[in-house]
């Protein structure tokens, strides 16, 4: 019995290795490549860690880091979505529900519940926890990009109405970061790496 | 006040990026490249949160979780050393002393303190917590090199003997995962990826 579990277990373990194999969009700090969903989950890992205390509520800190180490793992399945890529965004929550019931399920059926209820509460971002770990996750790339001085928004099409609204969470969750999110963000406008407003004129996207 | 506490702490974060640069001698678990510190960290962060179980002692998951995102900072400057390097093991200390001399004191002084006790809590191997978290850090690169069929010591001179002094913390903490790192072990001695028995004759090395 507890031979099983185990077996279970490291299966979903040596699974989740593929984890490091997934790119992402945001670049190094140092910009000579793009970062992958593993080593992006530790450093959200050691940012919620360090940040704790800017949390605008209570937390639980275990739970947030058991959050932010699953928080990517559908990605296996479903790769990443760009979190700009409205027509990748249509299909996103149907392409990692499909994810989480194959690579959740490895495990023991406990510990796959508990695992996928708290990536279910990481998506709906409405406990304490939740938005802490969505701040934290919205936060690092920022960072990055700052200091990789472009990343992500380079190739895109984005204006910095939408960049605010992506960083929403920081200000309710970690409020004591909201001016340096606006400190970048601004910086990024006057570089001219990022739209002040948006490109397309007659869109039916609002400033 | 609270914003120079939290540029010190961006500034902590950032640095950290470094992590995702220090290569270290394990394999991804499909051989493809070598994995790299960061990733490695999460990989251990959810391997403890998955097998906190089988822990032999009891444990402050919280704080386990802690000190595996710390673990391996000290490698931004120290680099990775090879746990079967002898020659590289004797400078180690030194070097991750130095190292976490610079790395932690960008923290505000409370929290560098807290981390750094983390991190040497960690290398003293000697509380439950740091048991534990050993543990994972010596299980997680066997699964990999298991699945890879060889990783890191097809290239070196490594005998069974040292492969399992290396992994006795999984015997007393995780002692359920120790007959798979038995079976494990002898699979790669049977397939002669790894010698039974010390090559050279004559040396100060007992069997």
């Amino acid at each position: 019995m507890s031979d099983d579990r185990l077996a279970q277990q490291i299966a979903f373990l040596v699974e989740a290795d593929k984890l490091k194999q997934v790119i992402r969009r945001t670049p190094l700090a140092d910009g000579s490549r793009k970062e992958n969903s593993a080593e992006h989950s530790w450093h959200l890992v050691l940012t919620a860690i360090v940040l704790r205390e800017h949390s605008a509520d209570d937390v639980d800190l275990l739970r947030v880091l058991e959050m932010l180490a699953v928080h990517d793992l559908v990605e296996i399945d479903a790769g990443d979505t760009f979190a700009y890529d409205t027509q990748d965004l249509v299909t996103k929550a149907e392409r990692e529900q499909a994810a989480a019931d194959r690579v959740f399920a490895l495990l023991p059926p406990d510990e796959a519940a508990r695992l996928r209820t708290l990536w279910e509460e990481f998506e709906a971002h409405e406990s304490a926890d939740a938005r802490f770990a969505n701040a934290v996750d919205r936060l690092q790339p920022l960072l990055q990009n700052a200091s990789a001085k472009g990343g992500s928004w380079r190739d895109y099409d984005i204006d910095r109405g939408q960049v605010l609204q992506r960083m929403a969470p920081i200000e309710r969750a970690v409020p004591a970061a909201w001016p340096l999110v606006l400190k970048i963000v601004d910086e990024f406008c006057a570089s001219g790496l990022l739209r002040t407003s948006p490109a397309r004129t007659g869109s039916d996207r609002s400033a």
